[in-house]
């Protein structure tokens, strides 16, 4: 129900822009909580599509899913120093547990009902589930333990945004342990694959796949590996990490198994995890000044059949076919949905399909019918063209084939137009204030130098691309002039 | 990694029976939050495969998922009176948004991050959602609005038990808005019996379908519907509801439309729900005294196929035979698992899937191999019986469907087997104490005379089933002796 339904264009305010596209498609709402957003049904659906699809590629690397609560002790945080340093201070903090009626008709807090110890609403599980991992491992046999969580989190923020930063999101966290190092090394890295090639295939977006420094590690880790994404306007989007934790949750909270020799040892350590974050980044790879597009193997619908009639005897046979092709397109596996609303206009219906992304629209009109056909209008842009219905299937998959794979090409070229190369730091504060974009450079790893760097340029160091480190030897870092230790990735970040 | 790993016979203490099955099954945990459980894989799957089920059936009924924010400004829990005074105390109330380090080297609430107003972890979301609603809702067009939830909500309870009754419960939630009266109570009920035929046909759970008396009712509707299932101890256990809510939560939040003729109207609502206590209905319906069983509809692993080998050369061929078993029925859309574990023994791999309630189990050794066959053993007992590979699929579908029939007749006998009739209040404090079950007599509508025969027998007024309100005409109440208005459906419930 706003008020402005314009969208702005991405040159004139890219910030607005992405408001305007998610409140156009009605993909999420503001809250009365702040901080705290709504999924509205078009939001949601793709999110559930995102975990539809994650979802089977856990499977089929061999986890299952499980639930944990959403309440942690307070105590266990502090368990993990660098944990609660590191993040585990700013998040939603249950002191009681009852209301009682106040005197001015409210309810306020029962100050009976004051708990003992306070609980933490999670904003990630590793301490409650190295707790219960505890319980449950005792020897090599009960290892590896793969598990797969879907759950809400809750981290506050002040400064919010849609999708992006948000005090409650969805999201899936993995939590494994092995009986060996290498075991638990190789999960996280098998997990860094499975995000990167899902954002490639069925989001269309190509990511870095890259390795963080220390200082923008996961609290608790010993390597977080990262995949970063580049947005339409040059920032990068860190999408989805894969934490190697070592020993330290095992450590903490005194898991240890019987190993094959008969000897107690600590147990190792994965995490990992995406969130609807993801769907923000859809949103800044693909959509245009017109609203939201959606990669076909992504959108709940991918075809939308909108039946014409001016005549009240042409509506019943109009709306009969258009039901046809969507039975067809259904039964061959295409999602689409027949809009057949009466009081709307066709011109209405296309407006609203185009803002929330639908690959491709079907016009049926009485003509269309006479000729047993449809009219065919693609998303992202070209002529309508004719689908007779006998090549329907055929047709309307491989315009989608050619849709997903014109936006990862597209998302391709963009970030190869906007990943630089510069010698100097000189020549990278005025290359990313004028052009902004990624920057690949050699590094000598300086936790100093790299807040130094951002202070001066609001750019942080995203990743060290893994298959850009061979690069890095013989060469000086481009801000101390030492000698590098690694190939960085800066950009500005969302 | 209990100590204990024996089941106590359901005779012996049905109260003790249900808590082993679900330790033996590795269904749920304990966890460190008093109240809170552990959904571990086993349980979470089952909860996986009622949910995929039912969101199926809500979008067969033109319903859409969405997500609202678990937390909810506590003054939106008084806007309407019945719906507080009800329900919504027994909360967690969110005071603090930040940690901060403490003397003791811990962690407290930071005194400087108190929240203006507390905030209430959601126990259902009605308030939360009627707030967005009016925001979406202007005009008739708007409507109707057919959203779900699942979620997690949290209802501080002090007594709870796995399943049946926990501080944190994972379920959905329907919230529906209407232009008319009429459009609102058809959903409420299209939903309940959306419910009784999920559980009749998936769960292999009969339910009655009734509704609740008014002190039982849901705070803040005008008609509570309810489906109640009979426990294999003749208790009571409600399944699900569904609410008619009238206008009431429309007039809280101020919910208006502007109606076909121009004129602004109070919008009519619906909700309805099922939760994770399903998974304890489904135990306490089919499972004995070895542990879980399953109906194949329901069974996240349908079979499991043994592999049985001694020599090291007949393991490769029996394994391979095995998985192409497994194969074949996964192609034909059985959910099959090869339990190929090379550290244990075919007895104990047995033990587990039987405690597990996987419906029926294959065995294959090398013998088993020359026949091209496989040695089945229906988890509902009866004779082993052999299987050539050419009737597998067809065989095993037909196991699986009289698994299923049978679990439903044997729930139908039993529960008809300990429904009663009973002339007078003397006649039901015998017959409750003796033999338990359901008791169905007239009754008039009283809120002070269930209080007492609560008080008095522990036996709840579960409702006043659907289908037998004819019989009340011209009959007087077995307590009051008055004009009955209704028949009654009583029984001791969890």
């Amino acid at each position: 129900m706003s008020q402005n339904s314009t969208i702005r264009s991405r040159e004139q305010d890219y910030s607005q822009w992405y408001l305007d596209v998610i409140r156009e498609a009605k993909l999420a709402d503001y809250s009365p909580v702040k901080g705290s957003m709504v999924l509205r049904p078009h939001g949601f659906a793709i999110w559930e599509a995102m975990k539809g699809d994650l979802d089977a590629r856990f499977k089929a690397t061999g986890h299952v899913n499980a639930y944990f609560p959403l309440f942690i002790p307070m105590s266990f945080l502090s368990k993990e120093a660098e944990h609660v340093e590191g993040f585990a201070k700013e998040c939603a903090v249950v002191t009681h547990h009852r209301l009682r009626s106040a005197e001015d008709g409210g309810v306020e807090p029962d100050p009976a009902a004051k708990l003992e110890e306070p609980l933490i609403v999670r904003p990630t599980s590793e301490t409650i589930i190295w707790h219960m991992y505890g319980q449950w491992i005792d020897s090599w046999r009960d290892l590896p333990i793969l598990i797969n969580q879907w759950a809400n989190v809750v981290r506050w923020e002040m400064k919010t945004r849609p999708f992006l930063r948000t005090a409650e999101f969805l999201w899936q966290e993995g939590h494994t342990a092995h009986a060996t190092e290498l075991e638990a090394v190789e999960e996280a890295e098998r997990m860094l694959g499975v995000y990167a090639d899902f954002a490639r295939e069925t989001l269309a977006v190509p990511v870095v796949t890259g390795i963080k420094s220390s200082s923008e590690r996961f609290a608790g880790a010993v390597e977080t590996y990262t995949i970063e994404a580049m947005m339409q306007n040059g920032w990068a989007l860190q999408a989805g990490t894969s934490h190697f934790l070592g020993q330290n949750f095992a450590r903490a909270f005194d898991v240890t198994f019987q190993n094959e020799e008969g000897e107690r040892d600590l147990v190792w350590a994965t995490s990992w995890g995406v969130s609807t974050r993801l769907v923000g980044a859809v949103i800044m790879t693909h959509s245009d000044d017109t609203g939201l597009v959606l990669p076909p193997a992504l959108a709940p619908i991918q075809v939308v059949v909108v039946p014409i009639w001016r005549k009240e005897k042409e509506r019943e046979e109009v709306q009969s076919f258009a039901r046809d092709l969507v039975g067809r397109l259904a039964s061959a596996g295409v999602r689409a949905h027949c809009d057949a609303r009466d009081k709307l206009k066709p011109g209405a219906k296309y407006f609203e399909w185009e803002r929330k992304g639908v690959p491709l629209r079907l016009e049926v009109g009485p003509r269309d019918l006479a000729k047993r056909s449809a009219f065919a209008k693609r998303r992202t842009g070209g002529d309508k063209f004719g689908i007779h219905e006998d090549e329907l299937v055929a047709t309307v998959n491989d315009v989608l084939d050619g849709i997903q794979e014109e936006l990862l090409e597209n998302a391709l070229a963009a970030r190869a137009a906007r990943t630089f190369e510069v010698d100097s730091y000189a020549a990278f504060k005025v290359a990313l204030r004028e052009q902004g974009g990624f920057y690949v450079v050699p590094w000598k790893d300086d936790a100093a130098n790299e807040a130094t760097i951002k202070t001066e340029t609001k750019a942080t160091l995203r990743c060290y691309p893994i298959d850009r480190q061979a690069e890095a030897a013989g060469r000086r870092c481009f801000f101390s002039d030492e000698p590098a230790t690694h190939m960085a990735l800066f950009a500005r970040a969302y």
